[in-house]
């Protein structure tokens, strides 16, 4: 088998053999297939396309390039959820103990974040003494103990997407809905839950920013969930707003904890728990409806926050700071933006939110960059709230002072203010399951 | 200015700006960007297309990465002959002494073969003594005194080509019709002529396979010479039959010699004649019907047989050769394949006798083989020709007595007997200048 051939039959439009693309995948992986050959591999399906078995066998051969994680030992079905990520996305923090208080393990494997916020494991680290870097054995035990671990990503997972993932960033070939899909999947497979529930992020602060486009990852996902035996359902939600008020580690741990005690933002909550009440169903705890039942009443009955306080104590963390939030890392500035007019906020621009955050300290630029945990935006208004001029539309935290007219300046940029109220819009768009898709219409 | 976006414009299907090609162009060629994105991005332009103009600045763009050959010393109009290349095409050594016969300059520089036969370089170099190194200087001279020189190419010509056809045959980007024309003109732009006949050659010894596809590039060609100030014309020849005889470098002398003296194969006097035509017609020697004149003229009257007696002496080679075939080198194997049962000729897979060729020693496999001047195949009989069983086909010329057997079965699968006598085809198919295509019908 010659990569060259492989090459020309996707560069003429034909479908690729498994061997074919297995071939592929691990000669690149061993570095017998040079970049430029890879390169032009993946422009012509970029522009010429996979159809779907040949997506899921892409998706199953990266899987296999490293670990598969194996979770057989926690009894029961592991259901894993996965967001395509979002600016104030904090829903794994909520609904993780939530699907425990239910009754259902949850074995969460998460990344670190690069761009705007830290990722879970990150906004996790932000609870002193936390500590998410537990050994394969403490992890399957902890699940088998008190139903619910969350541990940084060990072992080598799907370096093949890693490797391709690069080599498509600087080649111009990343935007292409079978590639995306295949490495968000790969990935998955490899963290080795029995089912996925997808959180597909739409709008301006989402990689997906139509809604259409949104529904096309979500279903060429959900396909090869099911062509690779994982059973997987997507939910697209909104991102044309921040998820929440609060962007930054400590805050969003702060928002989690609120939401968990029933006090959060509404827009998060009901996120949040559309998002466990899926995982429920998918675990065959019942009809969606008899599932959201379930999740409100864990939430209801502080069974849900008090999962996340043994959750934190197990892992080492100060569970004080679930009723203290002073516990937490403070800044040393707090800055009020105000609006510099009345009006409604009718846009708020939300990938440059994240950069505003990112800024202030609260994500890393670079790999290398360190968090600061405490820094970040809470906002006091939000797309629909009405402001007056001199009111408060978010509030500041960081410890790099001079970052504040900055931070400021992309806010500015980032919210835009009209004369009449705009309409609302739903947060959960659509639900795609093997069977079809159910838009959302109200 | 960035590759990244370059690419991502073309894969979107837009059109290049001048300043995009010259910025990869010379970025590439400083080794700016790197193989993978050069890679991606002749895959997008090998699916999504460049336009006449685009393809013209590609072509111009690559001529001008290296050294751009100055023929102005040379008085009157430069007039280029070049070939898509064939088996058995020496027409170069028949219709430049005869353009040289009739006043027209003939400043040709030529390349080595790689694969089944020499080029017109390694061809010369059969003639004992001939030294195709010579100096600018005396290449001009040359031109000047007795009319022609032909020298191997010097200097760096069209090095981002070079770089480029290097990358595109391990990525499967060759077979693009802008990608082919745009190689081959740009270095005939370097090469110096004002004006250019293509040979484009079609069949299954020829690059391109079918008419449309030649018709396609000999278009694409003549397209980029008028864009670029360089008067193109393109004439589509068969090359679904060896060309001519004789396969191989010393007997391609001895046939190229028997063509000027008016009694070669009628097959290569046919495409040499009308090539020469083309060109004085280029040249402004009057109407094609009148060049064709003035070529019979050359080789009736011993003119064009003359000249090239001129430039072997001229270029240090025996000239005493054009009438005593003895003082090439000779081999030590001489076979002779023959009918194994009755019938007409009616294919001869041109590639394949290409390759027993080169396995008897008349080509090269690599860049660093040598050549055997005297191996080579000489066919008693061709298309359309009756054969008798145990007469005898082709008459194998070699020194390697132990690779007989194998150039006899390649021949085996080469040619095709049947019982009906096949249809003859014309030689030339097709006439290209910037007013359209003229198929020849007969």
């Amino acid at each position: 088998m010659r990569m060259y051939d492989i090459i020309e039959k996707k560069r003429d439009g034909f479908e690729l053999s498994q061997e074919e693309i297995n071939f592929f995948i691990s000669e690149y992986c061993n570095n017998k297939i040079p970049d430029y050959q890879a390169a032009a591999f993946l422009m012509a399906i970029f522009l010429k396309g996979m159809n779907e078995r040949e997506t899921a066998q892409l998706t199953d051969a990266m899987a296999h390039s490293g670990d598969m994680i194996d979770l057989s030992e926690i009894p029961g079905i592991k259901v894993d959820k996965h967001s395509t990520g979002g600016v104030g996305d904090k829903t794994t923090l909520i609904l993780g103990p939530i699907v425990a208080a239910c009754g259902i393990p949850v074995a969460k494997m998460s990344g670190r974040g690069l761009g705007h916020t830290g990722g879970t494991i990150d906004k996790l680290e932000a609870i002193p003494g936390f500590n998410t870097s537990i050994s394969r054995e403490t992890f399957i035990q902890n699940v088998k103990d008190i139903g619910i671990a969350i541990a940084g990503q060990t072992g080598n997972l799907a370096p093949a997407d890693k490797k391709i993932y690069a080599l498509r960033d600087v080649t111009a070939t990343v935007n292409n809905i079978s590639l995306i899909a295949s490495s968000i999947m790969s990935k998955k497979l490899a963290s080795g839950a029995d089912r996925i529930v997808l959180d597909v992020k739409t709008g301006s602060g989402a990689f997906m920013k139509t809604l259409e486009d949104s529904v096309k990852l979500a279903q060429a996902m959900v396909k090869i969930g099911e062509n690779t035996g994982r059973h997987t359902v997507a939910v697209v939600t909104e991102m044309d707003i921040p998820l929440g008020k609060a962007v930054g580690n400590s805050l969003e741990i702060i928002e989690a904890v609120e939401t968990l005690k029933n006090r959060g933002p509404q827009d998060l909550a009901e996120v949040s728990f559309e998002l466990a009440a899926r995982m429920l169903e998918l675990s065959g705890k019942g009809s969606f409806e008899h599932c959201r039942e379930l999740v409100r009443e864990a939430v209801e009955s502080g069974k849900a926050i008090n999962k996340f306080e043994e959750l934190i104590a197990r892992q080492g963390g100060r569970k004080e700071v679930i009723d203290d939030y002073s516990l937490f890392p403070q800044v040393k500035h707090v800055f009020e933006y105000k609006a510099d007019t009345a009006g409604y906020i009718s846009t708020m621009k939300t990938d440059t939110v994240g950069v505003a955050s990112l800024e202030l300290g609260a994500g890393r630029e670079t790999k290398e960059s360190t968090i600061d945990y405490a820094a970040g935006i809470y906002f006091n208004k939000k797309t629909g709230d009405r402001v007056e001029k001199g009111e408060v539309i978010a509030t500041l935290y960081t410890n790099r002072e001079e970052k504040i007219p900055q931070a400021c300046s992309l806010l500015k940029q980032a919210i835009g203010l009209s004369d009449a109220q705009p309409e609302k819009k739903p947060l959960i768009l659509a639900y795609i399951d093997s069977t079809g898709v159910e838009y959302n219409t109200f």
